[in-house]
């Protein structure tokens, strides 16, 4: 057993990856230190240096997502702010809006919204019992008002990846557009948004892409015009009483976080070389390890995608007869290991997986996370398994 | 004249402050390095950390800003979203809602906005020509359907300060509520929401309060509740379909920015250990000694109240003959003076101070400010103006 002062064993990375690396610490204090004026709000070399690394940032963010114009990726200060501009931006009062059973909050609390202000109908398509989705659903659930289709790239308790690409495809031609939600998969699952038929990506910035909390944004495609949803200066045509309609600006009102974007930028640098494919695979492979561990032992039932199944470095589970909080709070006081149980924030993808009444105890890696802090987990669980 | 390589005399303190004291770097890396998991989304011990790093910062704020519950005060990524949540989520269709000629664009967008989407009537109440509004002339814009009244509580042009307790008391027992716009005042005037009757107050978390870029937030009366401005996952309540009650998760869906409130904590704590007496005490006599070292010089006309006046570190002027552009563009390159030219996101106090057509160039100190620093600047005017 780990005592209180034994580093811990960190496989959050669903909420938030952890540790970072170095060059992410280094940006964020160098921005601080060095460039931190107000970029876009002046003319003299600090803010222009500060506007430099940002859109360097956003450029390394292009490259990742083959988005062709940086500008058409906005800031924001996570992907509930992104999906806040993205859904309440773009659909309109009567608007019919498709999305997925395992949405995460950050979709569903938006539509929820406008299904009381706006009128706007939500058909929520149900997964199967692993969390999957079909384009054929989707395009079974289509209505003549449908104008915006949501899917959750990789569910935050599952780790299910969905098929983006077959679901963009059923809809070409529709005059549809595709949002999609990229929390868990950005800098883990390969994205190219026009290859992938894309119109929409929001992204977290502090998850797989490695930067700081109090980052994020969205890739919005050029075609789209979205009511901006901060109003504010942006430091352009001032005297304007609207946003400007320029891009980054119509949607970045208000002093954008110099630091963290810094830090964002190396996080995202850090991915493209090591590259997703790579990144993925270690994940992957981690995930397996955990879940044949735990499949070994009596009473556990692992949620979403089968053992040998494509999935994102989570993996849930509910242990017969011992509360996922329970179960989390002993993991965490006595192994030093820290998991999240509860509902995260995704109460419609517990009713696909039968866990509504307990929630589950969610394991989530991360790219530094080792075999050996899986090990511990495994040996754990079944330690506490034993004592019940 | 200082060559490129000089450290770079800072006068933009009124668009960001810069530096920062060392104990914020050292709590934005520390948050990084040890508390950076996710704030409310996991009991276990790091999260549970993180959770204790942004409630301690809630702490600071409201000894500094009165506020009796922390609760009270919830974060947003910088004073535009504060102001977005306030405005966007108090008034109703049909409000009519009374603000100062002197607001900011952060204020008067979303207004501009919400007379465009919601049929909400806006009066901006006009200014003297040094910037200032009075109570009687806010008492004067009043309408049976007056519900909110804006005030901008320092320029971030002109320097002015409003008088807040007085327009607070002429509104007392008219159920109508007053929120304040303290981008330019929080950190160097003296504020007591219960003392002056502010029912809302918007603050950065990046100017006087010597926090990092990314952070703000909005003090909000218990008594009122707003419609949450971002819809999404806090980690409490997940199987509700919209947001919870209980603040501050009501108004805080999504990932905070753990490092950046972690490093406005420390910004705060510093504020309080110097006291904003003592801080605006030293900006004010610096923006005097500016003011009058400008003053000896031909054709310079200084915006905003006069001479002896009270104001915040803000020195905006006009030099005839010379575009502020121009003015700023060689104080930076020639002489390292990072001033602002421009219009500063605030076209209406422009109006009031004449200066529409060129804009203005705008000095702010701040509180690392030297009078040496003052003085270069002034050296430098002079030498630029004599060359015109």
């Amino acid at each position: 057993m780990k005592n209180n002062q034994s580093p811990v064993i960190y496989l959050d990375h669903a909420a938030t990856s952890w540790p970072k690396p170095s060059s992410v610490i280094e940006a964020v204090q160098h921005a601080m230190l060095h460039e931190a004026a107000n970029p876009g709000r002046g003319s003299h070399r600090m803010a222009v240096q500060a506007s430099r690394v940002i859109f360097q940032a956003r450029k390394e963010l292009s490259k990742l997502f083959h988005v062709h114009n940086p500008n058409d990726i906005v800031f924001a200060a996570n992907t509930t702010a992104a999906l806040n501009l993205a859904i309440k931006g773009f659909i309109r009062e009567g608007d019919h809006v498709i999305a997925t059973a395992v949405e995460h909050n950050a979709v569903r609390r938006p539509l929820e919204y406008a299904k009381r202000v706006m009128n706007v109908q939500v058909t929520y398509v149900e997964a199967d019992e692993e969390g999957t989705v079909t384009a054929e659903q989707v395009l079974a659930a289509l209505q003549p008002n449908t104008k915006l289709v949501i899917v959750n790239h990789s569910s935050n308790l599952l780790g299910t990846i969905q098929p983006v690409e077959q679901i963009a495809e059923s809809l070409k031609g529709k005059g549809i557009k595709l949002l999609v939600d990229a929390a868990q998969s950005a800098g883990l699952l390969p994205i190219d948004v026009q290859a992938m038929g894309i119109d929409m990506l929001a992204f977290p910035g502090h998850k797989g892409l490695l930067g700081p909390q109090g980052t994020g944004g969205l890739y919005i495609h050029p075609d789209i015009d979205l009511e901006p949803h901060m109003h504010g200066g942006t430091g352009s045509q001032s005297e304007a009483p609207e946003q400007p309609a320029v891009r980054p600006d119509r949607y970045e009102a208000g002093t954008l976080n110099t630091p963290g974007i810094a830090g964002l930028g190396a996080g995202v640098r850090y991915v493209l070389q090591e590259g997703t494919a790579a990144i993925y695979e270690k994940e992957w492979r981690l995930s397996q390890r955990i879940m044949e561990g735990l499949l070994q032992l009596n009473r556990i039932r692992i949620l979403g995608p089968r053992l040998g199944s494509p999935r994102t470095g989570i993996v849930s589970f509910v242990a017969e007869g011992i509360d996922p909080s329970e179960m989390s709070f002993i993991l965490d006081q006595h192994y030093g290991i820290a998991v999240r149980a509860g509902f995260h924030c995704t109460p419609l993808a517990h009713e696909s997986a039968g866990t509504t009444g307990t929630g589950a105890v969610r394991a989530s890696v991360g790219c530094f996370t080792t075999e050996e802090e899986c090990d511990r987990l495994i040996e754990a669980v079944k330690e506490i398994s034993a004592h019940y």
